[in-house]
């Protein structure tokens, strides 16, 4: 053969893998959730994503309905001693106050300028929800996020020493990467503030601002000094959480997921909805059974009681019946976070 | 040269330009907006796609941040002489009161069973708000889309004799078509119910459920029967429209769209905002002034008033004002329905 000849063809060769190579999906060889013990939870997972994604199954699903849902607190990342919106609202307080000096006075703030640790330990959820509120009205969504962002790089978790933005589950990053890798969109479907959530989301989770679905506030629109503003109110128009978590993915998405991830009571009605769709259906339920590397609570499955992310034994019995996966963090994750 | 390398050599340079073609983004030499007529309106068109997505243009815009957000009634079909999803509400109320009889007696319901056409003229925008919430009420998601779909095919529009679904501008199409193959998302941002639009967005539009924000009624989520349900309740959530429009972008989106199409005093706040970030931002307003082939109103540029669809002089001078471009349809539009 000629060799000019063969080199020309071994280059439009190279030329047409490459091309090839360039724009279809790659099969990786790598375990795609090296994190994850194997055992039936990772199993079902994988088993998930090949049967939903091949298509000579029977339970294909064509690219645009590969929705996959997560929770955040107690999903993603720790929500444990308290939520992480609460302790940046709390961090957040004293520049409330600043701002709007009359508050000083007014439960519950006073407890948190006053330092009374005793009336705070006994702030109901509408308390909280008071502070969380206060911590983001009045100010426009671009200056709120980049509040956040700061707390966020700065804060430090009592337990860990860290920012909560490092106290992401690594084996559940793994699975939303695996699942976009097969074409999946994965949203984040949260009791949250939509906001809050959004300032990171996307350096933290890879998910861009339209993917992430919260709890609203009620948000303002005005032209001040020439310039369209859009500014926090202080109230609340939508609660993403139990009940609530169809209605948001419904408003959000307008599609059934095919898969959901969760941890607590308020991700019941996301399961249940996402679940009781035709075909291949994925529900899962991180239980939080790892003292030493996490947390542990529930009080389901003999874990002790929690107020925040509770998991019930009613849930836990639910889960059984429906056939969502339970994932243990002591049992199915080799690690729980990226520095472990 | 040997005739059997040859062939080979053809084969793989064929496949290579295949494989190149089936990923690569085809440039069309042809035009990819035959219904306009060429003049500074089509040619910002053109100008604001180019100076977007050319890698080599200041005005650069990631593929992330490519939004265009078209605002529905007036924008992308026909609003006159009554909106559709009222005509599609007054359709609906001999069900609905088939459904609750007590309605029959009752205002505004009264009238449209009676056929007291005096009284429907003076219907006040509440009025027309208590029969659309009524339309869908009561009904879940799934079977409130299947009657919205059945009435779009079989209802016919009072001018032309023919569904609202094929009094879609042909136009107007094309841009969205045009964006999309650029990399834009293209965002329907209406004023109507956001299920009323979802339920035939992706076959007339090609848009999205998840791409579609309108109004939005309250939704119940309930397990009846064993199966978990998402119900519309007879009451508002949010509105949007004027300055509920950026709001509902932020909450939907949560980025400012880089384009903006509207045509009325209701989509003043969305043009707004979209136009007042950085970089190359398109702002357009369809004028209908084409009585013979659509509908001439305003009482912008010396149009007739009209309560469907307002577009005031105000607004008009604010386009000037702000370098927004008015879409003349006797001027710009070649053709306006694709059946024209």
């Amino acid at each position: 053969m000629n060799s000019g000849l063969q080199v020309t063809r071994r280059l439009v060769l190279a030329l047409s893998i490459a091309a090839l190579a360039a724009c279809a999906q790659i099969t990786p060889v790598t375990d795609p959730l090296p994190s994850w013990n194997d055992g039936p939870t990772k199993s079902a997972i994988v088993q998930f994503v090949r049967t939903t994604t091949d298509p000579a199954s029977r339970q294909f699903v064509p690219l645009a309905q590969r929705v996959a849902t997560f929770d955040q607190d107690g999903t993603l990342w720790v929500e444990q001693p308290m939520y992480a919106q609460v302790a940046f609202a709390l961090d957040r307080v004293k520049d409330v106050v600043k701002a709007q000096p009359a508050l000083a006075g007014e439960a519950p703030f006073k407890a948190v300028v006053s330092g009374d640790r005793e009336t705070m330990a006994r702030f109901t959820e509408e308390d909280l929800l008071k502070i969380v509120a206060a911590s983001q009205s009045g100010l426009t969504i671009e200056v709120f996020h980049e509040v956040v962002k700061t707390w966020a790089t700065t804060s430090k978790h009592p337990k860990y020493g860290r920012p909560y933005t490092e106290l992401v589950y690594a084996p559940m990053l793994e699975v939303m990467k695996y699942l976009r890798s097969n074409g999946y969109r994965t949203y984040i479907v949260t009791g949250g503030g939509q906001e809050f959530v959004r300032a990171f989301a996307e350096t933290v989770y890879g998910v861009p601002p339209e993917q992430v679905m919260g709890t609203l506030l009620k948000v303002d629109y005005a032209v001040r000094d020439g310039k369209p503003t859009l500014t926090n109110a202080p109230a609340l128009l939508f609660i993403n959480d139990k009940a609530g978590k169809p209605v948001g993915i419904n408003m959000m998405i307008g599609r059934r997921p095919q898969a959901a991830f969760g941890n607590s009571d308020g991700d019941q009605q996301m399961l249940e909805w996402t679940t009781a769709g035709a075909g291949a259906r994925l529900g899962m339920l991180v239980l939080h059974d790892d003292a030493q590397r996490e947390y542990a609570y529930g009080p389901a499955a003999g874990q002790s009681a929690s107020r925040v992310g509770t998991f019930t034994q009613a849930l836990y019995e639910e889960a059984k019946a429906k056939g969502w996966t339970v994932i243990s963090i002591k049992d199915d994750w080799k690690r729980v976070f990226a520095f472990d």
